[in-house]
């Protein structure tokens, strides 16, 4: 395949040396964030603000949020939920990052020749029940279909629509040194959950995920909160990569508390013995929330009065510098740098 | 594969006895109508308007129109274009298609491992190009990689957001007998272009994809023919599948003359040699209007007067019925009915 001229393509940074895509490019970590930098953004042209997971438009007088995700996770069907309750949930979430309340999703399906149409239909009927259950309507749809061997069952893109209150400011750049991270509840659910069934590992109890769509909590939060800096769910790549993320775009450092960090028992297990870190582990349902000094408490207490945010930490605060560093302090008083992973440790994760 | 519960599905009416998903349920035709009627929208839930490409919704004091799509085309470059200018022009075209100017697209890529990032590179630079071209802005994206043998290269999907200005009434449902059916050119191109490369045929002349933003045209349209029923862009199942989806969705007949359609010479010929109706070929640059009598000649000469709609023709009219019946007339006075394909001629043509 190749274009059909004899256009020579040279990469303006090196894509640490890849010529050609590996899985690690959509592992939302250092080579994602090359792809999009050193290639999409130059090539595709500005518009982008590649600091946040949704775009924000003014229409009328009103703050629109608009997000488009790709779900690609196998298995389809997993502990806690399938491929439905990601699509939702995880348009969902990015747009209520941005502090918007979701409006309308679209969803296009590429289906596999060969899939079973009560497979489909299962997915069809979860998609429906999780979009009335977050509150946001399906209202358009588009369906292709790949021969056998050229798709993996099902492919889903949701984009969606969401409406942000007037007065919300979330932002890397409203990061200052002194702010507290804020995490709300347990983490690495969603990695472990996958990865269990995919190698068909049997723990003590099931292990299930935390997909969840996280708006009315959002809300709660800044009710509560209104100075609140910035908020990212941490899926692929886990806490880690939001943190690096966050402290590279807005110039500052982050300690992280090591022994803050809520880890469910099932989780540590699993992760001790597939010589995994929670902290890059990815979760469906949690956020972590920059908040300002003064309103830790009122936010904690806020987090955790809604049903998904019982087990709300503050697990670390901001720095001054260096810019970009996210440091772990151990309990008994070890440092280690908590890097942005190069790729993801589980592909397909969502 | 299988949901994790004992679930059997039953169907609510037999999708012509299919238990699994075939290439024609992406098609376009009666199979993919089969698939949306029973069983996205019974599973989904309702506030779907399976009448129209893209959904409206009121934002503040906004009528806006949402739409996505996923490409999939086979092969990714050629003669007129590539799967870039397809994912931008075809959700361009979706939202003109409701009188809307389009305002700002989203693109997930799904990726194959292995696609050289030269191929990726050329793509994104296209679809920056496209854009501009439209004037529409990229304003957020994401990317997700499958593993090789899971994926086909590039899938893109492209939802879009645009505007339709206060006044416009499109919908199948204001379909009068005695309305007059325009097409805005020449028909078949897109589909004999890929046909030819992926067949590797050599015509004549080399017949490229007529791939382009449709929005000015509809804006020159609608100024001069403001009663205009309804637009359709006739890709998947070209002209003969909108016109059926209308008949059927306004409860009219239509009577088509055949001598009247705008078949350029190369697209008669490959369709001749392939056993191909050019009715049945999707296009990527062409739209139907169906206009109110009194407005066919002003229409015609708004169309005539745009570069794309040099070619345009009055090709029938609407009749009372029967419901859903498509009646083509040739020259010599002979008729035939013009069904809605089942699936589609050349699956994955965008």
């Amino acid at each position: 395949m190749g274009e059909p001229t004899n256009f020579q393509w040279e990469c303006p940074l090196p894509l640490r040396s890849h010529r050609h895509v590996v899985m690690g490019h959509g592992g939302g970590g250092k080579l994602s964030d090359d792809l999009i930098r050193h290639l999409f953004l130059p090539a595709m042209g500005g518009g982008n603000d590649a600091q946040t997971d949704a775009a924000e438009l003014m229409i009328g007088d009103r703050r629109v949020a608009f997000s488009t995700d790709s779900f690609v996770v196998r298995p389809l069907f997993f502990p806690g939920g399938s491929i439905a309750e990601l699509a939702v949930n995880g348009t969902v979430n990015a747009l209520a990052m941005m502090g918007a309340m979701p409006l309308a999703l679209a969803t296009g399906f590429i289906l596999e020749e060969g899939l079973p149409l009560a497979d489909l239909h299962a997915i069809a009927r979860r998609l429906g029940v999780a979009a009335q259950a977050a509150g946001v309507a399906l209202v358009t749809g588009d369906t292709k279909v790949v021969e056998r061997g050229h798709g993996d069952q099902i492919f889903i893109n949701t984009s969606g629509i969401g409406l942000i209150p007037a007065g919300r400011r979330l932002h890397p750049r409203r990061i200052q040194p002194g702010d507290q991270i804020l995490v709300s509840g347990e983490i690495g659910l969603h990695g472990v959950a996958i990865l269990s069934v995919r190698e068909g590992l049997i723990f003590e109890t099931v292990i299930a995920s935390d997909c969840a769509p996280l708006h009315t909590l959002v809300a709660t939060l800044l009710a509560a909160a209104p100075a609140t800096r910035v908020l990212r769910d941490p899926t692929r790549g886990g806490v880690a990569a939001s943190l690096n993320e966050l402290a590279t775009a807005a110039g500052v450092g982050m300690v992280i508390a090591e022994g803050a960090l809520p880890i469910p028992e099932g989780v540590a297990a699993a992760c001790e013995m597939l010589g995994l870190d929670p902290l890059y582990v990815a979760n469906e349902g949690k956020l972590v929330a920059i908040v300002a000094p003064a309103e830790r408490d009122a936010a904690l207490a806020a987090l955790r009065s809604h049903p998904l945010g019982r087990h709300a930490a503050c697990i670390g605060q901001v720095t001054a510098g260096p810019a970009g560093l996210v440091i772990g302090r151990t309990p008994i008083g070890g440092e280690r740098i908590i890097d942005l992973p190069l790729g993801e440790l589980l592909p397909r994760i969502c």
